[in-house]
């Protein structure tokens, strides 16, 4: 098959326009879960579906799917996708990109009147920044399996209001079922929101699949006692004793080929300039894109921290609080990408996503995979986020060739 | 001289029923200064003392002074003391075992009808803790020319009352001249408030002098980024930057003799579980009997932090912001301590003070020392706070030799 390509400029069109729905002062968009500016967003991309030629579809976790039929309507729809809600301080790329670049890839299909074999399908997951309502990708959770409707309709933002109620007041609680159906391929094309890209030069990232996480809550404490009369030698100084686990985590982090560490929060007590700190709690993230690892990382950790703790005089405290297990995508629908990308001649290269998009749910259900392409200084979840046009149009490319190469295959 | 005894018992029952004035449920003290527990305990006490005779005093910083005359009234008197209020969950002995120690030396002589050469008296000095008025010390720092009188008299409580204001309300704003004569020794015997004599297992402390402290204030700097999609080596983590600072402090106060590092206060910023910590705040507290060693350490500390930033892509606020200087006890007092603890067979050490006293102003406008005995687990400023009838008699003795050397070679 010959490389086919998107229009790049009414990408970015489309991706300015929409832009100015939830528009801040600083260049990014506040466009919360299910608010009137979620609405204003659905109602234009369903008009440009419907434009388009699709048949827009809703389920009842208000997920859009716009059709666009293929030779063999029999045939599970190649399908791509994203979100279309944003961080508070969001920006104009993070999740709006994946939906509309399906929405240009049928706009392109239309301009070269080109018949998939199998559909190809758009679709917009509610509520995937968890901002609005915990927790976040609730809806392609759904649709993965992973939680149950009821649970999901009932998830409540902090005014008590349900995802149930605020569906229907803004008349997207569809009728569809929430999943239960054959999706034969699904893509998702999103920016990096990491630095690694931009740094290597590479336009197009493979993604491979998404880093397994382990949450874990430390305590540590020791002894609250007097700055100026307590000797160095008689002490049992949390604060010490928690500094040297950050430490320790830190070096695990390096050491340990693709893996990240961190320790976000530490909250010391008494917090007080001229007493020994008693108590510190701290949180440790761990990462890691194998599983064995990431638990032998766990695992080792924890033995660093009880032998500093016992050096150090103190009790520790040290639990795991939450597991998402690492997700290796389908390696056709990553074979797709690789040869899509390099077909076109795009610089690319093989990588790990660090955190969690849809594809993860979705991809328990369907063949899946993703594509990223590089965002400026590794920004996002920032109004300052930013991306190329050229980039843009390049992901967007990618997806296009996948998309008719697994849809021609399936058909 | 032979040596002479307290009534250990008697200063014991008085100790007990002045601990009832602001007694807590836990076996504490809560008897905050220009309170009127405060108010009660300064009657009991003056009632006590006039009681033994003396000619009671109050100045305008409410400080109270009890004399007992000397055969040479001209002489300037040999002083004790130490202060009536406590902690908010202070115990039975902070402070107050100074007032009443110096009481139970006077009733002592009156037992013996002994009759020194300069007068003796007991000194109450208001606001020790500082816990309801900043600054601590105050009114012995208006007596050793710390302080202006009418800024301490300014000096404002959370509700906005003055000292001056409390002072007047209960019947303490007496008329002496707060400081501005001649005090020819002045000694204060106070419980340890570390572990030091109890590990070491003696009875008396013999105080040379007080560490000198500085204070410091450091701000770390990094870039906030998302802890899933930022690898390790691109990172700029505060937290890992302000942690290693911390090991290192400890290891300054570690490896130098006879010194204290203290980082007691740390705020982490976004302190958020998956998020790089872009900001951290710390304080330092350094302190050293020697004030060379202390500045040395000071400097020696801000270089290492200054290449601990740098190496881990972070910028450094290194402030100073307080200072106060190592105290040397007078060699005479000094002297008459360690005579009087000898002599009375009590096994002693020379010790520094870890923690500020009124001595330490009132050694800039008289020849000052200490007297310190253990407390249970090196712990006070707690309601646990704790010491033993024998040690509590010990150190009373000891005071009670070293005034009368004093106050009879000075008469």
């Amino acid at each position: 098959m010959q490389n086919i390509r998107v229009n790049g400029q009414r990408l970015w069109d489309s991706l300015m326009e929409m832009a100015q729905i939830g528009a801040t002062e600083k260049g990014g968009v506040c466009r919360l879960a299910l608010t009137d500016l979620d609405k204003q967003a659905r109602d234009l991309f369903v008009r440009w579906c419907e434009d388009a030629g699709c048949t827009v579809g809703v389920d009842k976790m208000g997920n859009i799917f716009a059709r666009r039929p293929g030779k063999d309507e029999s045939r599970p729809p190649v399908m791509t996708g994203s979100h279309i809600d944003s961080q508070p301080t969001g920006g104009k790329f993070d999740g709006i990109y994946g939906v509309l670049a399906g929405l240009e890839v049928i706009r392109t299909l239309n301009d070269l009147d080109y018949e998939t074999n199998a559909p190809i399908e758009v679709s917009a997951w509610t509520n995937e920044e968890g901002s609005r309502f915990a927790p976040a990708m609730v809806a392609s959770g759904v649709f993965g399996g992973e939680f149950e409707l009821d649970y999901a309709l009932a998830c409540k933002d902090r005014d008590g209001k349900t995802i149930a109620e605020e569906l229907e007041r803004i008349g997207y609680a569809g009728d569809m079922e929430c999943g239960g159906r054959d999706v034969g391929a699904f893509f998702e094309t999103h920016i990096e929101q990491g630095p690694i890209l931009e740094a290597d030069g590479k336009t197009i990232g493979v993604v491979q699949g998404v880093q397994g996480i382990r949450w874990y809550e430390v305590e540590v404490t020791g002894m609250e006692s007097h700055a100026g009369t307590t000797p160095m030698d008689r002490r049992k100084d949390a604060l010490v004793a928690a500094s040297m686990m950050v430490v320790e985590a830190n070096r695990l982090g390096e050491t340990t080929s693709d893996a990240r560490t961190t320790i976000g929060m530490m909250e010391v007590s008494p917090n007080s300039r001229n007493v020994i700190p008693g108590h510190v709690f701290l949180t440790l993230d761990l990462r890691h894109p194998d599983a064995d690892t990431l638990a032998t990382m766990g695992t080792s950790f924890k033995s660093v921290c009880e032998g500093i703790a016992s050096d150090r005089g103190c009790d520790l405290k040290f639990e795991e609080i939450w597991y998402s297990a690492p997700v290796k995508f389908d390696a056709t629908c990553i074979g797709a990408v690789q040869s899509s990308a390099d077909s076109l001649a795009l610089d690319n290269r093989p990588i790990t996503s660090g955190a969690g998009h849809d594809a993860v749910y979705v991809s328990r259900v369907a063949p899946a995979a993703m594509i990223f392409i590089p965002c400026k200084d590794g920004i996002s979840h920032n109004e300052i986020e930013d991306a190329t046009q050229e980039h843009l149009t390049a992901g967007c490319d990618v997806l296009l060739n996948a998309m008719v190469a697994r849809a021609d295959a399936l058909g």
